[in-house]
């Protein structure tokens, strides 16, 4: 018996999310599809995450137990060949059998990514938020960075997940502006049910005047205060699962190179 | 009468082309579907090229005569709310009633993208070619550089298009590499059907070392030699229509901002 760990990245517009249940196809059950042609079975997989409908991957994990003697190198080749064009398999590899996908993680990071121009892009239907009125990102970065921290986030969650306890530790949290799209980032342990999706509809209420440097800060230590809007799926990533304490030494840069 | 001038973006995946056509939804359709219900009447429009199914555009030019009033700037917005998420309109303007979207065109630009890494991309789906091994960017710029001039292109061209003629002056032609993508753009003052395509074919001809410097020269000169494959539509773009004389004397880096 070997414990195989996959590392995936995929694009959820078509998607109901990852995890399987009832009501449409997820990501779980299309690579399940794939692993039952590839391995002797349908193997049980378990994800390091779960991701809502329409919310991306850059990159997430499984891990999947087999007696199969397939090399990780053709099974990955193999994966590709069969799954569809929004999903892709980028790496595989054997992992102790105790080691967990999900209870191993040390810290993700998420992107929630925003279109900011007064006309739409038909490239990335899907792909981004889009917001009309100019941004100010400066303004945003310098609210984003208080959540850094140690805090209890119930403010910034939604009930209906199956989160347990509300403090969460934020190591890092920024915005970007890149060109036209204003990039939110943030790394934490762990997140609660739309939490960064809230905290991304939050740090937009900077554009009207509503949200202020200071203001998040006090929200965190009250409990109370005003937050903006759950900012839809389709901008939101998952980029990063790291199996590291954070900070992470990286020698060589990131190990979270290829398609996505 | 006022005859406007709409500069229009396009992601193709969903059309089939830009051209109103028997057998398929195509861009012309969607637009005039929206201009119905923007100005009193479905107005014809006249378009600055022809693109074929799947075939994306950043800038695509149409114009179209009006006797209603509708102030420019209130088109946009009419048309950009009515029109589908792949559809942006990023200009209108009132132009002289001679002038004419497709004939007063000086030259185009398109770009050919290709994902150039062992792994698909999930969120590339449809706006770019896949070619896993590795590509000499350096190379197929030496080559890709042999196509400026006027020639005979006839080489380069697919019969079942409307050409006429087959000589054709190309102003540009380069190969850069951007991260893991490889980007060939390339402009001319006119290109025959499937002319981009299979320029980008051919140039791929230099991963299996069946192109060197020198064969495209040959190739223009004697009008005979191996040509490439005619690369998939996903990676193509129409990117730029100027109506101005090559060399264009850009003040401001180019007018080509905005989505796509």
């Amino acid at each position: 018996m070997r414990r195989l760990l996959f590392e995936i990245s995929y694009a959820g517009t078509r998607y109901h999310g990852y995890q399987v249940q009832q009501n449409g196809i997820t990501v779980a059950e299309a690579v399940q599809d794939a692993v039952e042609r590839v391995f002797p079975r349908r193997e049980a997989i378990t994800g390091c995450s779960r991701t809502d409908a329409g919310v991306h991957a850059r990159q997430f994990t499984f891990h999947m137990d087999t007696e199969a003697a397939i090399p990780e190198k053709a099974a990955v080749i193999a994966l590709n060949n069969l799954l569809p064009d929004d999903i892709s398999v980028k790496s595989c590899r054997e992992v102790a059998p105790d080691f967990h996908a999900r209870y191993n993680v040390c810290w993700k990071r998420y992107c929630y990514e925003i279109w900011n121009h007064p006309v739409k892009n038909p490239f990335l239907q899907g792909l981004a938020m889009h917001h009309k009125a100019p941004l100010d990102a400066a303004l945003m970065d310098r609210c984003a960075r208080e959540f850094v921290g140690t805090h209890d986030f119930a403010l910034f969650r939604t009930t209906g997940g199956k989160d347990v306890g509300t403090v969460r530790t934020i190591y890092e949290a920024k915005v970007e502006r890149q060109g036209e799209k204003v990039i939110f980032s943030v790394c934490g342990d762990g997140f609660l049910y739309h939490m960064v999706r809230l905290m991304t509809g939050t740090l937009l209420l900077t554009a009207l005047g509503r949200l202020a440097p200071g203001d998040i800060t006090a929200m965190l230590e009250t409990g109370t205060g005003e937050r903006g809007i759950t900012a839809p799926a389709a901008g939101l990533y998952l980029d990063r699962v790291s199996y590291q304490p954070w900070p992470e030494i990286s020698l060589t840069g990131g190990d979270n190179h290829g398609p996505g």
